[in-house]
């Protein structure tokens, strides 16, 4: 059986943690392909991690594995989980880190892992992405059911991210959930909700007012900012060849306001 | 049909972006070996990835898949091009980044990216490494012929990098083209240049006077600066298990002349 | 015959170094699995790298292929060296690197890589990675035997780390002898010399006194320092959820305490 096996951690590329984790991987299923999504979110930054899983897994062939550890509670008595779906398969800590994947994928079959079979010999108190989770994605890898590593987990825990508000006047509440290297800033404002409000619209940041949805970054000038539809589907403010978090001083949490706007003549506003 | 893809962007390693254009090729082309050059380049620095890339095709097989994603003109007009060459395939946009590894394997078939089959379904306006690169790339592995994805290119835009210029009394007139992480600074000055100056040679960075081609690093004491042959073939100016680039305070785009220079007695200058 | 290499080195991930390496070694030996330990090791940090191996190579499979570049000697007359151990196969410079692997691992043969038939035909003076080691690692991989490569090496060089001094009173001098990206300071005081101490110890790190030795990271509560057993088997000095070599302003060769410490009322000092 040959599968594919994701990884996505906060373990940084400074370490060997992940090359260690890869190791025990390859040791239990060796014809496994392995990808990185990414090990560098921010230390214990669950949203962060459950937001890019969630934008990542289908674009992912079918059965893929995929394996976070972003783990703030190792060694307490938070649940490690492992989970089947009709997309994929998924493994990682209850802690809310998969629960954005999960709601738009939901389990056909979720095991509290805990059958030492599927673990390492010696499990340390410290690293259980090397010691529980990366040989559970092995065993997986190698055709295991899910079934097999632990009994049924009832419920799992989910994040509270932030929902956008619809507000009396109808514009929209919404707020920045990720800054990517470039300095776009998504937010959780969907191209679908805006599309509701009209044809035109615009985005208040709080610093400044951003008249319409561009299609593409190049719909403006080098330096200038502007809102389009990102690549998930969701509103992104950026500034063309900039950063739209540095220059409008956004980050994430930070409030976006977008309201049907219909065009005329004013210039930006502040 | 198993073949090697490079990926080479400036994406960075904080995001998902990469893990999903591999993602998508393993859907298309599960049996595909995926190569990173580099996701670190400098945002937009084409002519950083452009020579990063000619320096290392080289040192693939032959019939391997270069992607290069270094894309700001993402959702405009610039064209999407796929090329095959007698070395190897070469896919990426129309700005230039794939000119100085075409320079030296020249297109055999050119063409640009436009047939819908060999994408995805959903086109975004900003992420067409995501959508139309790695889409094609996979279906170049699998075998596709490139002149299945589109029309004939005719042409491709070709980045004007600095040339060394010649000056009247025979010494060379040289730029930094690439700083390494390092520190050391690689020029456009090729051992073959130098070697015709004759077997003594000096060169002038701006603050100080390097009076010989040095055969290692070794050459030196450490933190000692020097002229050697880098791996690429050209002259790197390198301080000895230091940073050239701090100690020298030299950049991309710095002067570096080089001259002949009889061997005297004098000492450094500056 | 299908083998795993690792590679651990100095390139970092800007420059394509390390691409090009995986494309020596994937012409020669397209069937390899590579694996990154690492490339972040501070520029030509070799007890830092030798450090990292030493941990990482029991988690891989029987007759993995080490390949280990930081060589701030490059070029200069430091041996190259192949070795094969029960467990697996290393390919390094003779600089220490390799030593802390082999001091748990002895070798079984060690030979010098001279034979030019197991290198790329032009060898430059800076980049052995590229040249001799990468094309040594594929080689091995594809069965070549060790004996091959060159003449028998004799002894190599190892590294003097720092050991733990037994103080008259029983106490442990130990010494930080890796941070991690978190900032978790591990140390050189192994379990079992901490069990020998008897059933209550406590840690001094030069600020603050630690007062016993917590089972997990989540014994104590967020923001306050604890020392634990860590993953590869040492005393780790950690804060949680935060950064211990911050905190507690240690780093790289910060002296740690460590003694017998009867639980009394007593406060922390410092």
């Amino acid at each position: 059986m040959h599968r594919l096996i994701t990884l996505l951690s906060d373990f940084g590329t400074e370490d060997a943690y992940v090359g260690v984790m890869k190791g025990v991987i390859l040791s239990i299923a060796p014809q496994t392909t392995i990808v990185d999504l990414t090990h560098c979110v921010g230390r214990h930054a669950i949203r962060q991690a459950a937001f890019l899983l969630a934008g990542s897994v289908r674009y992912f062939p079918p059965e893929t594995i995929h394996l976070v550890v972003v783990d703030p509670g190792v060694g307490s008595n938070r649940r490690a989980l492992a989970c089947q779906t009709q997309r994929a398969f998924y493994i990682g800590p209850d802690n809310g880190v998969l629960s954005l994947a999960l709601a738009e994928d939901p389990p056909v079959c979720l095991v509290e892992l805990t059958n030492p079979k599927y673990r390492l010999q010696n499990v340390s108190s410290t690293f259980h992405g090397r010691d529980i989770f990366a040989p559970a994605a092995a065993y997986l890898a190698r055709g295991i059911p899910v079934s097999e590593f632990g009994p049924t987990a009832g419920d799992f825990i989910r994040l509270s991210l932030p929902e956008v508000r619809i507000h009396e006047d109808g514009s929209l509440g919404g707020t920045v959930i990720h800054v990517d290297r470039f300095g776009n800033c998504i937010t959780n404002i969907s191209a679908a909700m805006v599309h509701r409000l009209g044809p035109s619209v615009c985005f208040e940041t709080g610093t400044i007012v951003i008249e319409s949805l561009s299609p593409t970054y190049s719909s403006v000038a080098p330096g200038e900012p502007l809102a389009l539809v990102g690549s998930m589907g969701y509103v992104e403010i950026a500034v063309r060849e900039g950063s739209a978090a540095e220059r409008l001083k956004l980050r994430v949490d930070s409030d976006i306001l977008c309201r049907s706007c219909p065009r005329t003549k004013t210039g930006r506003q502040s």
